[in-house]
């Protein structure tokens, strides 16, 4: 019987084809098959490549992919992330023959390090809220979340081992949360957005979607140009954390909030230590000025698209009306607010040495969608402060997947990463020892 | 004898087409003969759309061009701006086949108010220090700067009222001291950067060059989607500003300390309040600290380039090493000092309620090519610190031009704008009264 490649994250990988114990080929013939066989439910992707042409081109360099980090394995990146000769919609009809001239600065450091391109994800309508035709690989009548939901839905699917997504208000962490993979939004201006199409530029970052936490350590460094070699994790620290239910930012389901209690305690028992979070009122506040700097911007940024306004969605046609009767001087005071609470929020981070904030990634479970994409309240707060955030998929409810989310200091997202990774082994499985 | 319409500016030329003394084919003519007259010495543009074309696109919709804020008239865009179907090279070699899918939201926004496209300005390589073909309209043998060259220079010598061009250290603000013409450089994340090609994403920003302050203004609303009704500027008001000779930072020419000498006595006796201006070392840390960022974030961006190390100049291949050299820790470390000194900075301009810094827009009047595209530190401090900016040009040595710069507070660009405009006013003759 076949080995279900498949299904080992990016690092294992790499380790079986180190040893000899797979092939490339058969590595890519596996993640081909789990496609051919799921991706008619899921809808995952928005242009697969051929594996005819994969193989191809890993055979005609493959002195250089076997000698490389990443070896010819395959990665994905989302619909609005430029690729040479390949089309990049943005979700939208307007631009469904667009193909781009260059590649994104992330798509090129990931071919250069040895990935292969696997195709592009579906993205939401220009990252917005208008979903695509992909599916929660849980539940088929579910969403995937938006608007990253082909890299969430395929990495958590299992049809390829690491995606790239982009996240302006939830659209990361969110479609994480909801299809059960780890999400990873990087700090404000972290990674080069270069050819990467902008939705609000004051908020948009780059994210990876993974399985596992050393795989997205591992991505990351290749987008920093950093050493490869991973240091196994330490000896777990003690942390400090706060616990913030976000209740004070909409309705949260009873589940997750059961799973953050669950972990809180859990945390508690190991040793960690938990601090009140002081913020709620303003990280309400946050959230509403997040919304309005971001329809201000998405105005802003979409002047083409505006001249072909009855192509839009009514979801973007909204955001672009509410973008373009807010006030210059609204959105001036709303990016000044935001400023003096993002201070607030790190004085305090510093001032009671805190590593991380502890949160729901999400309302809860994922909804139907009929429903939409689901809301993305537990994440506008901080992507207005331009933190790092991983989540991690630590609840079940109804068979279906629900995240936490750990929001860590700006440019301290190495740190957060390692914390994360250390929760990964503590609650979902010790399994994951890096040995490239 | 025919008018040289090509000396007015933008605001005077839609004047002259609403009153009906000039016709859109006439002033068209006229900037298409100063080109032919002027363009084979000062070499400002990279592509120009032909004549005929021009009129052909006025003509197939000259009812939406005639009734539309911009009238037809031209602009230009330095040639690191995306143009759809015209070559965007970015002043390189591996990119002289380049032509972009899409317009960058700037153009949209432009021909959407009824202007036409007339060309791509030269620009230095990746808008760092590599010099294009450009030369210095008031002397051939000296550098019109850069990295904005074309821009500046196609303004300065008339032969587009107003063009684009884009500053990561130095290049808006540089080039329009040493060709005699109105830079401007928006705050920090003011304009959409949608498909402009990034160099250092913390530190670009969109600049708007002209002749005129006004025509800086009305194309500023245009970017920002505001009314086009410019009001007339009010009575003079009684400005605090602090003068800063920039000895600080590098060798400053006699002359230009001069003339900021005399633009500073002469506000004083118009009543303008001088104050001490606190932060000469702070301002030599900032420029210090945006050099390594600028390295870093070049670094992380150009990674395509990187691979056709050969084909880039010496210039860029010394930034790309020092940029891959900085570890990640030091950056981080220079964006957070940056950070404490612009707060420091910010919080000065409150205290003392200060409304602009007066200095000089560069070290003095252009060099000669031979030497180079002439040095950023005038700017770097300011432009790291997100601060918009607007040089005039108040001086005059060995018939060069020389600029002052006023650097306001983040946002308050209107502000400035209107400040810069009276001592356009003030300093460069009255014949400025908008009547659209």
């Amino acid at each position: 019987m076949k080995r279900q490649w498949f299904k080992l994250p990016l690092h294992q990988l790499l380790h079986a084809l180190h040893t000899g114990e797979a092939t490339l080929p058969e590595i890519v013939a596996s993640f081909y098959g789990r496609i051919a066989v799921r991706d008619e439910k899921v809808g995952a992707w928005q242009y697969l490549i051929d594996q005819e042409d994969y193989l191809a081109e890993y055979e005609s360099r493959s002195e250089f992919y076997k000698a490389s980090p990443l070896m010819g394995l395959p990665f994905a990146v989302k619909d609005v992330i430029d690729t040479a000769d390949i089309p990049t919609t943005m979700g939208s009809a307007i631009h469904q023959d667009r193909i781009p001239d260059m590649d994104a600065s992330c798509v090129t450091a990931m071919k250069a390090a040895g990935g292969i391109l696997m195709g592009k994800t579906v993205t939401t309508e220009f990252a917005y809220f208008q979903a695509g035709k992909t599916s929660n690989p849980h539940d088929p009548e579910r969403t995937p979340g938006g608007s990253s939901s082909g890299s969430a839905a395929a990495v958590a699917d299992y049809m390829v081992p690491i995606a790239f997504g982009t996240q302006t208000a939830a659209s990361v962490i969110r479609p994480a949360s909801y299809c059960g993979c780890i999400g990873y939004v990087g700090s404000k201006n972290e990674f080069s957005l270069r050819n990467i199409q902008p939705l609000a530029q004051s908020l948009d970052s780059l994210g990876i979607i993974s399985n596992d936490v050393l795989d997205t350590l591992l991505v990351r460094n290749i987008l920093l140009h950093k050493s490869l070699s991973l240091a196994a994790p330490g000896t777990p620290q003690s942390y400090v954390f706060a616990s913030f239910s976000g209740e004070a930012l909409g309705e949260m389901q009873a589940p997750m909030l059961e799973t953050l209690s669950a972990c809180q305690q859990a945390l508690l028992e190991q040793g960690h230590q938990c601090i009140a979070f002081p913020f709620s009122d303003e990280m309400a506040e946050l959230t509403t000025l997040h919304a309005q700097i971001m329809a201000y911007e998405v105005a802003r940024n979409l002047v083409y698209e505006q001249q072909q306004h009855e192509t839009l969605s009514t979801h973007m046609q909204g955001l672009l009306s509410s973008g373009l009767a807010l006030p210059y001087k609204e959105y001036i005071a709303a990016l000044e607010r935001a400023d003096e609470l993002k201070r607030s929020l790190l004085q305090w981070f510093d001032s009671q040495q805190v590593d991380f904030i502890l949160a729901p990634a999400a309302s809860g479970v994922a909804p139907y969608k009929t429903v939409g994409t689901g809301a993305p309240f537990m994440s506008r707060a901080w992507q207005l402060a331009g933190l790092p955030v991983v989540s991690l998929p630590l609840g079940y409810h109804q068979k279906m997947p629900m995240g936490l989310q750990l929001i860590g200091k700006p440019h301290q997202d190495d740190v957060l990463l390692s914390q994360a990774l250390q929760l990964q082994q503590r609650f979902l499985g010790a399994g994951t020892v890096l040995a490239l």
